[in-house]
């Protein structure tokens, strides 16, 4: 059962999910959750096996997590009190962040899971509940980091004092984290990786909003086109959330390891793109 | 050839396209378009017939539109005086606003016709210059209206005294412009068109993200699960910009008209979804 235990991590105010006016979760704070678990208790079709919540995403400080358990365990004290259930299974979610630009500095998966199972342990043991199984979700931090893009420099544009527009063949349709989340990223000349790093560019994408603006200002060596930009940390966000703006088809995704690259995923074809359109027949006259 | 006009359109800085710091376009201020139209000349392999701006999207006033006439027809004579090239076409992008919410007054397509024929006439006599053939691109106007997306409510969860939430079965997957540039609309519900609107609802999309809300505040009938919601305006940018986050499959689309509904967009299915997938071999060991 998921509840909202009315937490506010320090994070983008749309991957912000713990604090009572979210459309997700039954709050702690108005009774719905206790009345939730009551109906689950009662009903006979459900068996009420854990409680679960969700505090935001992208985050690097500790001591949410820990208050997330502690609210959970306190809740989970006073429904055995009310209810004589006992949790058998607290799952925190994600919301482990990572890195992407300098500044970041995210826990280690290490840190992460002394601090959660130290709070567990302190405040079960004060609470005199058994200790339940922990679940978490750190999709995040196993998927982004994993992941590389690479483009390809198309048309360079510069504004004398203004800035160097770098254009690349992706953008917005295979990264909209940028344009929804003014999320950040670093970025390299792959081909060119140990030249001097001389010029400050904007890496532009080529859909047709100014909005598609990749990266803001990245310090790389003057790029021409042909080149090769290497994103890294897009393992996570990107290609779930990929689109065919403008008509682009999406890129490939390329495993690589083990000295083998094979792709996991194929290129999109045109002949994707128009396969589930139809024209009506009356149309065709 | 497409030109920066350097004119800020008031509209969301994502959709403003015509200011010099801007990916588009080269810019007339800075000599670059005088350049460009220079170069073309002298290439063998390209034939300049016209100019091409574009100011920015979602535009009410018709003042910036006349004013792109203007600033483009001036280059236009600069350009004749200095290499005796005469415009033959000039396209003036997009950009016609159309009514999404109250408050929202676009110029009909009369108006904005009238504004833009007479600013040529006008500077083209001004000027000198036979008037060019204009051409312009307001997709949002003529498809954005034409576009109704039907959803169907599912959870109801009222937060008392801070929020009524209302899911239904989409999101930001098939329009993500409310999380993107904060774009509003109305609402209403399809099956009870009679009744009073009597309370005010929050519609959420199904994507894990606190940031799919469709419509923040919207009054309707209390809804309940099962009632069809329909959001007007829905026609452009909507499935253009739809994607499978959280692995949603695409809704289908269905054209109305002359008394028949036949569907020109056939619905994802879950084989869709990885049609391009590939799991290598050694994985599967």
């Amino acid at each position: 059962m998921r509840l909202t235990p009315g937490i506010e991590a320090h994070t983008h105010e749309y991957v912000r999910t713990g604090q009572i006016d979210s459309k997700f979760g039954l709050p702690i704070a108005t009774g719905q959750a206790m009345a939730g678990v009551q109906q689950a208790l009662t009903a006979t079709n459900i068996r009420l096996v854990g409680l679960h919540c969700h505090i935001g995403s992208q985050i690097f400080d500790l001591e949410p997590f820990r208050e997330a358990v502690r609210v959970m365990l306190q809740f989970a004290a006073e429904v055995r009190e009310t209810t004589g259930w006992t949790i058998g299974e607290l799952n925190l979610g994600g919301g482990l962040g990572i890195y992407y630009v300098p500044g970041d500095d995210p826990p280690s998966i290490e840190e992460f899971a002394a601090a959660v199972l130290g709070a567990v342990a302190e405040t079960a043991a004060m609470l005199a509940l058994p200790r339940p199984q922990i679940t978490v979700e750190p999709g995040r931090s196993v998927a982004g980091p994993a992941g590389i893009t690479l483009y390809t420099v198309g048309a360079v544009k510069e504004l004398p004092g203004v800035r160097l527009y770098v254009m690349v063949d992706g953008g917005m349709n295979d990264n909209i984290r940028p344009a929804l989340y003014r999320a950040r990223y670093e970025a390299a000349l792959a081909n060119r990786m140990t030249e001097e790093p001389d010029a400050i560019v904007t890496v532009a994408g080529k859909c047709c909003e100014s909005g598609d603006i990749l990266i803001r200002e990245v310090r790389l060596p003057r790029p021409f086109p042909g080149d090769i930009l290497a994103v890294p940390a897009t393992g996570a966000y990107n290609y779930t959330m990929s689109m065919n703006y403008n008509r682009l088809p999406r890129p490939a995704m390329v495993l690589v390891g083990d000295g083998r690259a094979e792709a996991i995923v194929v290129r999109e074809s045109f002949a994707d793109l128009i396969r589930n359109d139809r024209i009506p027949e009356r149309l065709w006259k």
